[in-house]
């Protein structure tokens, strides 16, 4: 992947500056990606607050006369709000705006803005092509702008999930940007994406969630936690995450996580069956392959 | 809990010195606990690597040979092996010998020793009153006697499970050995045991197992792995523990972790439905009490 020089954006709006928005407008600021940083937020004393902090230019409460001039509009509000932007974008003339997002699932959305550019027959949408998808593998456990750095990025994987009607041009800028943010950028197909995810990210904070949950069944659950070593802090670490997002993102990718879900449970039958049978071999057998693929795990 | 000067075992044998073993005879031997220390392994190669690693004193490979005169016994051998070495000890005379262990169940271990202490009738078993069931909540995945580490068991929780038939002033010397070692000695009555364990231990093993083997249901599944973050990596870090220990302990507790298994899937019934219901203020609400009670976690 050739690394090709970006140039910066002259105006970019940041609608949603938690830790996510938070920590892009100041990473943009400080590597020169963006000449002006704008703050949009539905919540005004956020978006004063990441000013405050030195993470943006500009504060604007109102969405449409941000966008005014902008070449730049980065969603990173929760997923909920994302018909409402994209609608203000809709229903504004921004020819020239690209648009990409930090939503943890990508069919959805990309569903939702290519209903919006459709809903007005006969009245072009040009902002639709300049719609790129996008998600990027980082986060932590803290939320808000106080939790914003400018290092979240830095090394990450950023996925990029462009849709039939993009813009060759806006996918190329948007991959660019990201690769000056410090990103390993891999392109997939947004069901693909939705797959993965459920997969790896999307079933194991559901499983670690149910798993607290079940804990908390017992009248001592919370004090019999207490005596957990480190399997314990590890595998329910997750379970502490924020419930709005995941709610949302369960919801949001509810298919493809009730697919994994089920074949999830399959396996769990088949374990309970030969522990049951107190089938040690087959146990032994099955075990065996399991911790030696977890084993050979690198990551990046 | 007043910490009372520890005197020296004069002769402690360590029966199988992979990690557990093999850690305690190198602390006992550097914090003075023991004035020799033997090694005993059903592999001589395994006793030997130990003796050169400087990790004991001595090596023997007849297990009563190696009791004669020995005033301790630590069990760190795998539980399949309990039944050989408790039947030894038992059809030995050493009245004054200290037993203790490492295993990671602890109901089932008393009875493998009652049943042999009771296993001729007529004949006193003094050693099974001063046997006293043992759980050290330390470990890591490594193994053998090249893992061993004189800091394994500092600063970590041990659980002694004193049996009604205990001589008191043994179980007040096992206690006083775990705490001239490091360790923060816990009281607990060994089903109670068993069913915390399997709470905060077994069951966590057996899900990450069950979810890593269900992701290697698809034909990606091992390269779909490579492109978890950190809740992945920490989710599914146990799944790479390994196998041969852990089908002992799920079968050595097969009751309590069942009976957990069935309190997870009825979470996971009741998670599941709320999420086909799409039922956001549900998910909300139980997601809001899980994340809220792992969060106020604190563990030792």
């Amino acid at each position: 992947m050739t690394e090709q020089a970006f140039v910066p954006f002259e105006r970019l709006v940041v609608a949603g500056v938690g830790l996510m928005g938070g920590s892009l407008a100041l990473a943009a600021r400080q590597r020169g990606l963006a000449k002006r940083v704008v703050a949009y937020s539905r919540r005004l004393e956020t978006a004063n607050a990441a000013l405050q902090m030195g993470l943006v230019d500009e504060v604007s409460s109102d969405f449409s006369q941000a966008l005014e001039n902008a070449d730049a509009l980065f969603l990173a509000a929760p997923v909920a709000q994302f018909s409402a932007l994209l609608g203000a974008v809709d229903a504004g003339s921004y020819p020239n705006l690209l648009v990409f997002d930090a939503g943890s699932t990508k069919a959805n959305i990309v569903e939702i803005a290519r209903q919006l550019a459709q809903s007005r027959p006969g009245v072009s949408s040009p902002w639709f092509a300049n719609f790129v998808p996008c998600h990027p593998i980082a986060g932590a456990e803290k939320h808000g702008p106080q939790a914003a750095v400018a290092t979240l990025y830095e090394g990450r994987t950023l996925v990029v999930c462009p849709h039939a009607d993009n813009d060759a041009f806006s996918v190329a800028r948007v991959r660019q940007f990201w690769q000056a943010m410090g990103m390993r950028v891999m392109d997939m197909e947004a069901h693909e994406h939705d797959r993965l995810f459920a997969a790896v990210s999307h079933l194991p904070h559901w499983l670690a969630y149910a798993y607290v949950h079940s804990l908390l069944q017992a009248p001592t659950g919370t004090q019999d936690m207490q005596e957990g070593g480190a399997g314990f802090r590890d595998f329910s670490r997750i379970a502490g995450s924020s419930p709005e997002m995941w709610v949302d993102i369960f919801q949001d990718n509810q298919a493809q996580l009730l697919a994994h879900l089920d074949v999830f449970q399959a396996s769990l039958n088949q374990l309970r069956d030969a522990l049951v049978r107190s089938d040690r071999q087959k146990l032994l057998d099955e075990l065996t392959r399991v911790s030696g693929s977890r084993k050979s795990w690198v990551g990046h």
